[in-house]
């Protein structure tokens, strides 16, 4: 097992990291700010499940495996502090291609590769472990949902989705493309939204349907939605049950001081599509019911 | 991608610990202790290149992969804080397996699993990220050895490639077998060494040639071995080319203040076999040169 040690930012620790050392058994980050938690999650990417590399290259491969954990720390509101990546691959596979990508969503997203390892399998595969930080008790978590709660989402959805159709159709470029390729997490939306005192929050990996029926079943509530914001070219169901977009989903009380933080803070408003629901088994769209199960309509 | 939630052992935070939060996006864990460090690593398992998995079960797979992160984690002189894992696996095996042993190591070792994530796969994969504290500044590294420095090991070597030779040949119990199976991390020794002001130090997970040879290229210094505490029952080719035993190589350029200090804590002493040589090409072993590929001695 060879280990990684590459620094791809060391601006991305901010003034109150300390020492950064690496190319050791271990990474040794600077001591957290003073009365913050840490958080701490991981994802795999693994090649032919979560990425299909007839459509998609290694480095993308690599970027989005980094994403899907920088989205998990963006859903906590926290400010991203390192990663860590274990890369397996394939004999034919060259895992420098993969550590590009990990390189690359490393700086643009703030957040250095500190260390890892390399492994031979017979499938590649891209374990990206991410730490973060955030003021103590201010997580946003999926348990804290209440009836009446406003449900936004960051953005509009379905483009992955989209993006994905379109590869398989042929096309090689454009925007939706881009955001199945290069998918963004919603970093400063997330700490916007922490810092609106908003306390329920998750990312949208696996479709707004089946992400927010977790939120739902996490908070023991139920919900209604009047929209479903669809990214333009995607269609409705690509945005009710495509993954990846990366977009978050905020639950909050206070939809205009929510308005008000992302405005102030220069981002994009955030989309409202729905209220939480008092009765935990309340699945509904526009009035009428549909099942958790792929999100098909139903007549209520 | 199914999210893990599980916590091993409370207790292993410690009384510094604050807020643990489970079963969202993230783990949330407590505050670091003031002035220490966050230490950071993962390691990946594949089945079939770490692990036989005619020889081992799966939960074997699950334990060797949480101990292969925590001896590194040991190898810094870190205290352990949490693991998160991620285990993908092929659809005849089942995950469960490899969480149950992933569990057991992490209660075994006070380090609790806070989280992960479960995808599919064509072959089992466990890698697991730690996180770990120690006072600032005083991480174990494999950079800072000097000549004539002493070189120590934690315990006699070999035990697991001659567990994997038993298995080979048919066997199914008895303590190499065991100690193939079932490897444990050095965790007090390196926290006892890092207290006794040692700086340099690594984990033998490949073997003690080639780990040793590792650190002596970081620190730019040579080696003389001039004992290889073979493990009972292990060969002495095995004792310096085996990998997995976990045993720590600690560097120190006091022998008597660290054998007081393992003495005090009540730990097996820890072995002396050689020492630092100024010339950064020197590799000998008992007066004799070998070269670091494979090890096998030559004459000099």
């Amino acid at each position: 097992m060879d280990r990684i040690g590459v620094l791809t930012t060391a601006a991305g620790f901010g003034p109150q990291a300390g020492e950064i050392h690496l190319g050791d058994d271990a990474a040794v980050l600077g001591p957290l700010p003073e009365g913050h938690q840490l958080v701490l999650c991981s994802d795999a990417a693994v090649a032919g499940v979560h990425a299909d590399l007839d459509l998609l290259d290694l480095a993308d491969l690599g970027w989005r495996a980094a994403v899907a954990s920088l989205s998990d720390l963006a859903a906590m509101g926290a400010h991203p502090l390192a990663l860590v990546a274990s890369v397996i691959t394939p004999p034919d596979t060259n895992p420098e291609l993969i550590l590009a990508g990990l390189v690359e969503a490393a700086a643009a997203f703030s957040c250095p590769l500190v260390g890892g390892d390399l492994s031979a399998g017979s499938q590649a595969v891209v374990d990206v472990a991410a730490t973060g930080t955030l003021p103590a008790g201010s997580a946003m978590r999926r348990d804290t949902a209440r009836p009446g709660d406003s449900i936004f989402v960051t953005g509009p959805l379905g483009a992955s989705a989209a993006g994905l159709r379109l590869l398989r159709g042929g096309e090689r470029g454009g925007e939706l493309i881009e955001a199945h390729r290069r998918p963004r997490p919603r970093l400063r939306e997330g700490a916007v939204a922490r810092e609106a005192f908003v306390r329920c929050a998750m990312d949208i990996s696996d479709g707004l349907g089946l992400d927010l029926d977790r939120l739902a079943r996490a908070s023991t509530v139920g919900f209604e939605l009047f929209d479903i914001p669809a990214a333009l070219g995607a269609t409705e169901d690509e945005a009710l049950s495509g993954g990846e977009d990366y977009e978050l989903l905020l639950i909050s009380p206070d939809a205009g001081g929510l308005r008000r933080a992302f405005a102030a803070a220069g981002l994009r408003a955030p989309l409202e599509i729905g209220r939480v629901h008092g009765d935990p088994a309340a699945r509904l769209l526009r009035g009428a019911r549909f099942t958790p199960d792929g999100y098909r309509h139903e007549v209520g």
